[in-house]
């Protein structure tokens, strides 16, 4: 790995493919700046090698004598000052892909290799410019597409979860060296390290490692999106009120390239927080096997939701008891919120029962009558032991009451907003490894408890240390390596 | 517009929209250099003011104290010696749209104005960076897909093209010194200049121009990609061959945002060559009003191809004559090459005539009769006067002999890379000023030739100057500017 790092310069496209004014073509290794040389000429004569660093110059790219290929600045820059902490040079051209491609190809032909994914962030890692945490925060910030999102990321790439870390590594560095000291010293029989002492250090960064894993449920939520199942009967309209939602967003996010259409169906920024929509097979008493296995993942998804839509019918009104009914038991109301949706109110209940009393024959004007059968859903929630944040007449069809759901739903996370400004564990590699870490932490501490001998306390204290050095990436692999930065872009 | 030019800041994205490494935003006007400051803090606590030139600084862009938005690199280029010749600062950001939008927020917030499209090129221009036809060739550089289409492009940006007219117009305004010359001295009865050289210098100006208008065949097609009319009875597979044809390369196409649909459809790179793939409505005798205006409309695409290819349907026979026959006096042999497919191949007759003696009878395998309709096709085509440049068996639904089918079509325009290597007009109004100037230097020489007073035949020649003028821009409206730039694109 480090002797590919110091022998192989490599390049690649860093700006988004398509037709743009420029295009960014990034070069790094130890001959960064003599390969480019063989393709870049000066207008005025400088040369690359005594440029300094952060310095540009204009000239043109050519392939060989009279074919120019285009006009073209390049940037020099100087190791270690440069983003991967080698010799870099960037080279802004036409956006044309076919220039691009010419480029790199010259590049190539000289030497260079292509980049892989996230293989400048990874040499940047490697030549201690970032910490792993640091380096995967980058492609997070990339990938942000709402404030809070952006927050979390770029206080991750700017080292805040970083630092938070190396302080807790800090506590159990000293824990753990005043505990093998006395182990060099066992013969003797001291104790350097006061035990009472000892654990309230354990307690102290037990409990931030905890809260740290706590953080996760809204780090993630920020990063993945705010988890909402949309459910109810079958053709009760969860289709048609996930597309209303979605539609006018969509065109929007369709034109970023590179997203992959199952997930930017599914995810909406709402009045700056990010919605996951999950839509559910529609739940009804069956017998049928296949019926059952998708009422299962319904429920599933339902409990892994922190917001779940329950979308009714107008015009279905015997079915509202039982749809409500349905949740009980399967949602948490402490933890999850519920939101009822009477949906069709655009059109003229067909089967209307006594759901409240006479019916239409009571109300004088629809919205009298949609006024009462949302009093009668209350009643029905209230017995079912279900508490819905509200019960809101929609038509999806019509696309009216959704700017009203919309603040629902923004207001029901409005914590979100506030909870941004500490530091949030938003990856789940990190969650993975302070979870481990909490379990070694905890044996620690019951060893601790139960006067158990000193070693195998500091191997537990040792074993949590581990975890979170991975984290950072103070221990790492290759295969942790690559799987990390397979998934960036390339250029990055 | 000059005012404006001076007095207002522009800002504007000029990486391509999407997910990438980095994004680069633009910033021309005389406030650059102090907007970017109120966002911007070097890490090293330099000043923007205070850098010189093609160079560039590390450090952060902040939306106000403690609101770090991303880390960036700033260059900074000084009047005149940059892209528009203002003042300009690119910032280098992390290429996530949430970002790039805020930074251009932020820019605004300070005074910047968004960009139209194409402003960049064109303050160039205003400035006198480029003429008016190298501004349209920045265009054209970007867009080219194939490398005779970079090379015209390039060469009419590197001035190659500008340099050809200025000296047509030396010529001219020389020819129309002498002749105002003498208008002065009119009553003196003086002869400046000798008629006979005059005719010679016009003459050869008016066939430089000449060769030029003719350049424009070539140009277009390099430009545009070479027209390729696919034609033939209703039926024959016109449209899978097409479709056969465009697949491969449509995934790769259309993974490049920005492109209309409309035309990635039609035009393919092949072996380096552009084509334009134009598919007609089937040919076969009407009298349905509809009908015969949609075959109207073939026959008209015909006349505008290149090259046209003629898909006959091997299983059935009976139709070749005919379909053979319609292409006589709609195809002029001279200019267009023909191409006669025998699609279907994979299929077996089902209505076998006698086109050849004894039809399948005669032939012991299926290759064999393959080859013998082939040769009768050749026979039919002989007797209507059509010369074809190949009679290719194909399966376009099987995708047989496309390859056979790719190589010829590469052949039939291998002038196309030669004729790359002079100055070629692709520029529809360009071609158009050029035929302007034409017109009026024809009837400068008549005039001339036809001893007509000084002063008309000096008017015309006005007028020749005139519509070389407006190619470079040395005359231009602001409409026609308008005109140019709307079809850039932001940032450029």
């Amino acid at each position: 790995m480090l002797q590919d790092l110091n022998n192989s310069t490599i390049c690649a496209p860093a700006t988004a493919v398509g037709h743009g004014a420029i295009a960014v073509i990034r070069v790094s290794g130890p001959s960064a700046l003599e390969i480019v040389s063989k393709i870049f000429v000066s207008l005025k004569g400088r040369k690359l090698d005594q440029m300094k660093g952060y310095t540009m110059c204009y000239g043109s790219i050519s392939a060989g004598v009279g074919n120019l290929l285009d006009d073209a600045i390049v940037a020099v820059f100087r190791s270690p000052e440069s983003y991967t902490g080698q010799d870099m040079v960037e080279i802004y051209s036409h956006c044309s892909p076919y220039i691009v491609s010419k480029i790199l190809e010259l590049l190539v032909s000289y030497g260079c290799r292509y980049a892989e994914p996230g293989e400048f962030t990874k040499r940047a890692f490697l030549n201690g410019k970032m910490d792993l945490a640091q380096a995967e925060a980058v492609a997070d910030v990339i990938a942000s597409e709402t404030e809070a999102a952006h927050k979390v990321a770029i206080r991750q790439l700017k080292g805040g979860f970083s630092k938070e870390l190396a302080q807790m590594r800090t506590q159990l560095l000293k824990i753990v060296s005043l505990m093998e000291l006395e182990l060099d010293f066992s013969e003797e029989d001291v104790e350097f390290a006061d035990r009472e002492q000892l654990k309230a250090l354990l307690e102290k960064t037990s409990s931030h490692v905890s809260e740290l894993i706590s953080s996760f449920k809204l780090g993630n939520a920020i990063k993945n999106g705010v988890p909402v199942a949309i459910v109810g009967a079958t053709n009760t309209g969860k289709s048609t009120l996930l597309n209303a939602l979605l539609g006018e967003e969509r065109a929007i996010v369709s034109s970023i390239a590179g997203t992959t259409r199952d997930t930017i169906e599914d995810t909406m920024n709402v009045g700056g927080i990010l919605f996951r929509f999950i839509d559910t097979a529609g739940i009804r008493r069956t017998l049928e096997t296949i019926e059952i296995a998708g009422i299962e993942r319904t429920y599933f998804k339902i409990k892994q939701a922190a917001v779940v839509m329950l979308v009714l019918d107008y015009t279905r009104q015997d079915d509202f008891e039982e749809s409500v009914k349905n949740l009980t038991g399967n949602v948490n109301n402490a933890e999850q919120q519920v939101i009822i949706l009477l949906n069709k109110i655009d059109e003229k209940p067909v089967a209307v029962t006594n759901l409240f009393d006479g019916g239409d024959a009571e109300a004088t004007t629809p919205e009298e009558n949609i006024s009462k059968v949302c009093d009668a859903i209350s009643a029905i929630a209230a017995d079912a032991g279900i508490n819905p944040i509200a019960i809101l007449p929609i038509s999806a069809k019509k696309k009216t009451g959704l700017d009203e759901l919309r603040t629902i739903l923004t207001t029901s996370q409005s914590a979100m907003n506030t909870g941004v400004e500490s530091v949030l564990v938003s990856n789940l590699r990190h969650y993975t490894a302070l979870k481990e870490a909490y379990e070694s932490l905890l044996k620690a501490t019951v060893a601790l408890n139960e006067n158990q001998p000193t070693d195998l306390v500091s191997q537990d204290i040792r074993e949590a240390l581990y975890s979170i050095g991975t984290i950072v990436g103070e221990i790492s692999t290759d295969e942790v390596l690559d799987n990390i930065f397979k998934n960036f872009c390339i250029g990055k």
